[in-house]
């Protein structure tokens, strides 16, 4: 293609108003341009990409029998309604009404479509095993699009689903669409980590998270630098050594004047924070609980809230303190409360021998506080948020944190759309049986910024071979010296035959402005077409070396294909 | 891929409410399943078609250098009260709100998008011409829609904009358009006619519609048998032999009470049609106009007014008659005619001898009348609806009518929307001029309505090649016959290697179920691999032919190349 024909509006400035290098670099590449907060128009380079990825999506997707298909974005109010969705999406939803007053959403999603769908279709196990999957525009009215592509209102997603007779074959399907996964965000050239989620209703690990490693991200990952093992900071968890065992010194109440934080603690009575034990109050769904974690920790209140099973949880105001536990906001602990309430301590806590503590007293703390002799804890559970550095739970390698993006999710929905819908089957023995489904995404659109944001330098982007724009970028330098127009051609022809994609510079513009363009571009593979085209001799240079070689054209692709063997993925 | 892996619900009763045969096909045939009133699921086999049309697009027009991009179907209101259509449009635009009380629609169409993105990017001449076209999802709320995906309010277009500096380059890219539709058109099996529009601003004939014939379509197409002549039944015109000439006879008036329709006119005076002179009566942005005709034609209303140039244009109530044309309601005509009004005569009065016509009297009529002599004519144009059998303008072959479906458009918008967001460039005089532009449409969802209509029979649907969801469908007769999986296997893998998509119905049904279904989806190619297997024989046999013949599997390939020669394009 010659790039006088498209539309590659490029930017002088950086746009002040883009955060991301990524936003930053798609606009000033003139990949993108914003229609409307988080509305956006793929320009022919960014909508290249995008082909590439569903692409390569397709083709994974066709290794494990997936099938494609498309729904409507716009659908019937009633649909959502059915599964309640319509209430508990709130302000995300877009809403419209037809010239009918009928109401409509504009779908983030379509577990409720697709269940409707096979309704009364896939109505025996014999026609099951199917996994349908979709490549479509979808909608979510953000509070706050930002980052470009990264968190828009109107996105391409990849979104598939499984539906099964029995959880074996669920099981199944959800482990070659992680394997799918993989060899998807391989071939983009991604870093990225797989992060489990919890334990749910169905069993086994029910989710798994796909994330891209980038500062931008919006979650905080902890992952081993020795193994697999990759959490979301509320999720994560790690060893931890053992507390020394000491001989039992006798309980000391000690004054402490004003003395209510850990690090006055520590200050105030020359204790490791290591020997402390801090308590924190909590309502949890408005009754009373006193949570005990090593000073040197922090309580993970996700933890604790899946733990006790409770729908809110949150910090006890002063006045809950002094009425619900009967204690001095500050100095409160598990020794002398007067209170019978549940009170849950993390693995940290376990065996500490001669802690100091809140002994529910103002202006006065324990010493020397130790288990069952001087307090009871009702349950011992892992409540605490890791730190970077501590033992990875497999038991290789150190936790280490980062910023993800999410790029996809594979998910076991179970049953709970097919019994919202009654979609049905017949068993082997003929009894009616809610259909077992997964769900599966991937983030299209937003995969292009997480590429970007790992693969770019000051000049630009910088694309991995598969997902390019174009593969290998012919610079003629002189557009009104015929021996080179001509190399050019010839050397288009070349590449095109075999199988690279090839855009060229025909433009009358400064070679200096077409080769900043060119990096800025980020298309793997350049080739300069200058002064030696007489002796048809050109220059290569791959985007992420700094010297560029001459090669005879005979030559060209040869070299293309060694150099391509030590280009990012 | 194996057909128990994929989506396809058929059905075995045609649905009633479907009345297009290609809407019953297409449910039928488990293709598509409607969502909501014009809004529909895209089944596993139609998204097949779907992906083919778009395909032979996206080659056709990278024959013409047209790039691609994609535009947001959400579009700000803002963009569409800057061109006026947020008005104009109607109740036909879908509109909704987002979060913070912002204005949106959903496009139908991409004109106001495009102009708004190329404003300032394309600022002069070298940077032009470009094409630009996107393939996207379209909304409309029609109040009516029906045919399933013929007139649906959620659809898959082809939108093209071409931006010029110029004209000449404009007509270029406008005939080279017309070529790649014809191309798209012939790969998709159509039989269509090519609509000339009317002259527009932008000199010679600004449009193109791209018509396929089917008797379920909206608009009526007047085309001749013998040439490329078509033109919508508005704007359809004919040769018509001269009147014949005689020796003009007195002017005579003659009594006819209750004579007030051509009909009775014939009866009661016995002339023929051909002699009379019918007169209609019209307020023309309320002024009074007389159009004459000759009594075996009608006037078309959009020629006239379209001649006039006016806004509106009726027939006049018989209170005007009386009032404004000083005239008798049944008697009006252009001899005796007491008020000065304009009189405009079709083009078959002209030179008509001793016509018989009205006098302005009640119950009277006037024979023998003729022009100069007896009445005057301000202007002779062609004001008349065609009939079947008359002469193509291009004096080759007759006229014939028949009914069409619009699957495209080609049309030179000069400057209207460049001119609404001063989207100027500087010309090589260095002077700003608002870019010139043409756009271009395909209804991509709607052509499978349109090939449909076009390819059937009483068992099924019958795709043409290019775009058939799957070119060959191998029928297994017995999946429990070892030799039949596998020579079914051997077969599937030969045809794939010869660049054929396969669909293997490898389920456990009654062969007379499979033969029906595979009949009904109506894949070119069917092989059907039953009991001769063993020694290596299957039956082939293309859709549209009764009989199948026995080949041996090594001839396989060499066969269906040979009877492909005589299969729908």
């Amino acid at each position: 293609m010659r790039q006088s024909q498209v539309l590659i509006p490029t930017l002088k400035e950086v746009p002040t108003d883009a955060e991301a290098v990524s936003h930053q670099l798609m606009l000033r590449a003139g990949f993108i341009r914003q229609i409307a907060a988080g509305v956006y128009a793929y320009l022919p380079l960014a909508l290249r990409v995008i082909q590439n990825v569903e692409r390569i999506v397709r083709e994974e997707m066709d290794k494990i029998d997936a099938v494609e298909s498309l729904m409507p974005a716009i659908l019937p109010a009633e649909l959502w309604q059915e599964s309640g969705r319509y209430q508990t999406y709130g302000d995300n939803l877009f809403k419209l009404q037809d010239r009918h007053q009928r109401d409509f959403i504009l779908g983030p999603t379509h577990e409720e479509t697709m269940t409707y769908l096979v309704k009364n279709v896939l109505n025996s196990y014999k026609m099951m095993p199917k996994v349908l999957y979709q490549i479509q525009t979808k909608y979510r009215d953000e509070d706050r699009p930002r980052y470009g592509l990264l968190r828009g209102r109107e996105f391409i997603m990849y979104d598939g689903y499984s539906f099964t007779a029995n959880s074996d074959d669920l099981d199944k399907i959800f482990d070659q669409m992680e394997q799918a996964y993989h060899n998807i965000f391989d071939r983009c050239g991604l870093d990225y980590r797989v992060i489990l989620g919890d334990s749910g209703d169905m069993g086994g690990n029910s989710s798994r998270e796909f994330s891209a490693i980038a500062d931008i991200g919006e979650d905080t990952i902890v992952y081993s630098d020795m193994s697999d093992y990759a959490a979301n900071l509320e999720m994560a968890t790690s060893i931890i050594a053992d507390n020394p065992t000491e001989k039992l010194a006798p309980l000391q109440e000690v004054a402490a004047p004003g003395v209510n934080t850990i690090e006055a603690l520590v200050q105030h009575l020359q204790v490791a924070p290591q020997k402390i034990i801090k308590n924190v109050a909590f309502m949890a769904d408005d009754k009373p609980v006193l949570a005990l974690i090593r000073g040197d920790y922090d309580i993970n209140e996700v933890k604790l809230k899946n733990l006790l099973e409770v729908n809110e949880l949150r910090p006890a105001t002063d006045a809950e303190i002094s009425e619900k536990f009967q204690s001095s906001p500050g100095f409160i602990g598990p020794v002398h409360l007067s209170v019978k309430l549940p009170i849950i301590a993390d693995l940290s806590v376990q065996n500490l021998c001669n802690a100091t503590t809140g002994g529910n007293h103002k202006d006065q703390q324990v010493q020397n506080a130790n288990i069952d002799r001087d307090y009871q804890v009702d349950q011992f559970a892992d409540i605490r948020t890791v730190k970077a550095g501590e033992i990875s739970p497999d038991d290789k390698g150190t936790l280490q944190f980062t910023r993800g993006i999410e790029i996809g999710h594979v998910f076991k929905l179970g049953t709970k759309y097919s019994q919202s819908f009654q979609a049905e089957f017949l068993d082997e023995a003929g009894r009616p049986q809610p259909i077992i489904m997964g769900c599966y995404g991937i983030g299209i659109s937003r995969l292009l910024s997480a590429i970007v944001e790992q693969h770019n330098d000051e000049k630009g982007m910088i694309w991995p071979l598969e997902v390019a724009p174009y593969q290998a970028h012919i610079v003629i330098v002189n557009t009104k010296k015929a021996e080179q127009t001509s190399l050019a051609k010839t050397v288009e022809q070349q590449l095109i035959k075999e199988g690279f994609s090839v855009l060229v510079d025909d433009r009358k513009q400064r070679p200096g402005v077409k080769f900043a363009e060119s990096d800025l571009l980020g298309i793997p593979v350049r080739i300069v077409i200058g002064k030696k085209a007489a002796d048809n001799i050109v220059e290569v240079k791959l985007r992420n070396q700094s010297e560029a070689i001459e090669v005879a054209q005979n030559d060209l692709v040869d070299t293309i294909n060694i150099l391509l063997k030590n280009y990012i993925s």
